[in-house]
């Protein structure tokens, strides 16, 4: 787990004095920084030592293994070794700070360490701030990320952040729909593992305190306000930490099947896919369209039309792969339950 | 925070594998065992490498610095060093492992670190094992010890264990009143907290997922059975991370009091207290009193009567010194509030 945590608004101004016993000699902290902070002046508040660096991640799409060789290669040829590597922006790039720190004292590239407990050696020290609620990417054990030949995380002891810094004030600015989908990562998480089969104490309750934050945060009454982006980031936390000991389930497996055709993004595929499951989650996607509704958002319909067979069959392909996941969600004799005609009915739903 | 958690049914026996990395040539691990366990069968299902040691910690009165002094030096002068402090056992015991740690590496004596970041170096690796739910010590960075002057915790970046098995199987044989009291610490810690002027919202989901997971095991229908230890183990921890950024209240002040003068255990202190605090938790104490009624425990009485003039002068001085947890109870003109004469009268009630 995450060894260090700053929770509390106006954190973000702590952590010239966080990072300070961390700097080795004149070796630079990295700032990986979500693109969307260009020109925005989140960019001149990080406390930048004379050596250190700040890099704009184009997470445009989410984090591929060539993208994260790639960064680690620049800054060991730009700097040998750095002292740590800040990832300050939504899932992706507190993923790709993840990885970049691990790849930093690994060799080969990222792609040899898809899987479980593959990675050999800790990563340089690695701290995660996120200002996106809800991927809880900023506790997780994983990094993942689209490689030459699957979309799989680097798991392994080595891979969660030394250090996290969540201040709900960094959240403030981020668009209405992005925060909307991003939420619904952590909510759509919490209905599928809560009504899986795999299951304990520590997650569930975890789980069940990240769904009532995001239910209370999404339905409640009145406006978006300071209250509801400290809410947010809780349920994010807590939807991470529930992830340990639970499972996923049908959203998760269908989007990516979306996400590795057609690149949609993890949020918004969730979103996309969980709008059509009520025959799973009745009462999930209930609320699901109760929380559209009330936050006025626009989730995208028709994305899979006009595909062929052949598409279809490789989304197939990719979600029926996702085995656990069918597991938790529909039990042991999930192939009896989830046949391909069903499943390609699903697909030309979305 | 603790970097790594393991919570499960059975996880003890994943104890040997656990430890395996962790011993560091033939230094022997050792293992605090609550003297609750003298001839248990959880003695023998420790995994005892052939330079191990048990060690049964009395734990009658709750640990002082001479006796963790004692501990060290033992150790130091029979083994050198040691690969790990392993404590099995209530919130004594792994307060007693936990400070036996630090003081492996760290000179003088644990008196000299009682206070805040005074530790200097980190200790030898410890873990946790409760076998008692409720004190939330497995995740807290503090070890509370009495003192030769004060009783106060050495608190630190250095004192959280480096790992915990959380095994609901382990606190199964505990005697229902001791559970009770130690579960009772849990709920009080929230009720004290959630009700406080000092909370932020990482505290608050902390401390309402712990209070709704103590209502539930004590207020909710049925016998007690192995869901009920799931979900104490679980209220315990989140109820210890609450404790961040979070501050107790009345019942706790009060019971320093009581514990300095009488030796009255924390458990037991805290609700002795907090059966006569309807004035400052007319809900909380409500609930409270159902609780002892469902689970037929019998709240010890008229402990102070017959007590000196003097003696009460010094469970007042003891309890005004608590001076955050009067402000968080009863706000920053709190002295005007709890005047020696009201505290008095309370604790003529107890």
């Amino acid at each position: 787990m995450v060894s260090y945590v700053v929770y509390g608004r106006g954190s973000f101004n702590q952590l010239d004095e966080i990072l300070a016993p961390r700097r080795v000699g004149k070796s630079p902290m990295i700032f990986l920084l979500d693109h969307f902070f260009q020109n925005k002046p989140l960019a001149d508040r990080i406390p930048l030592g004379p050596h250190d660096k700040i890099i704009f991640a184009d997470v445009s799409y989410e984090p591929k293994t060539k993208q994260v060789d790639a960064l680690a290669t620049q800054l060991k040829q730009e700097f040998g070794t750095v002292s740590g590597i800040i990832g300050i922006g939504g899932g992706s790039v507190m993923d790709l700070a993840k990885a970049v720190s691990l790849m930093m004292n690994n060799p080969g590239s990222s792609a040899d360490y898809q899987g479980w407990d593959l990675v050999k050696y800790p990563g340089v020290y690695k701290a995660g701030i996120p200002t996106l609620s809800g991927t809880g990417a900023e506790v997780s054990r994983t990094t993942v990320l689209t490689g030459p030949t699957r979309k799989l995380g680097m798991n392994s002891d080595f891979t969660p952040f030394d250090q996290i810094v969540l201040d709900p004030e960094l959240t403030i600015n981020a668009p209405a729909n992005q925060r909307f989908y991003t939420g619904m990562d952590c909510y759509i998480h919490c209905i599928e593992s809560l009504t899986g089969t795999f299951l304990n104490e520590f997650s569930k309750s975890y789980g069940e305190k990240a769904l009532n934050l995001c239910q209370e945060v999404f339905m409640g009454e009145g406006d978006w306000g300071p209250e509801h982006d400290d809410k947010l980031m809780m349920a994010s936390y807590a939807g991470g930490m529930s992830i340990a000991y639970s499972q996923v389930g049908v959203a998760h497996a269908v989007s990516y099947g979306l996400g590795y055709l057609l690149g949609t993004k993890h949020g918004v595929g969730n979103c996309i896919v969980f709008d059509k499951l009520e025959e799973y989650y009745p009462e999930g996607v209930h609320d699901f369209k109760k929380m559209v509704d009330k936050n006025k958002i626009e989730i995208p319909q028709h994305i899979t039309r006009g595909l062929s067979d052949e598409q279809f069959d490789t989304m197939i392909n990719v979600s029926l792969g996702m085995k656990p996941l069918w597991e938790n969600a529909l039990g042991a004799d999930w192939e009896r339950k989830m046949t391909r005609e069903k499943l390609r009915a699903l697909f030309e739903q979305l």
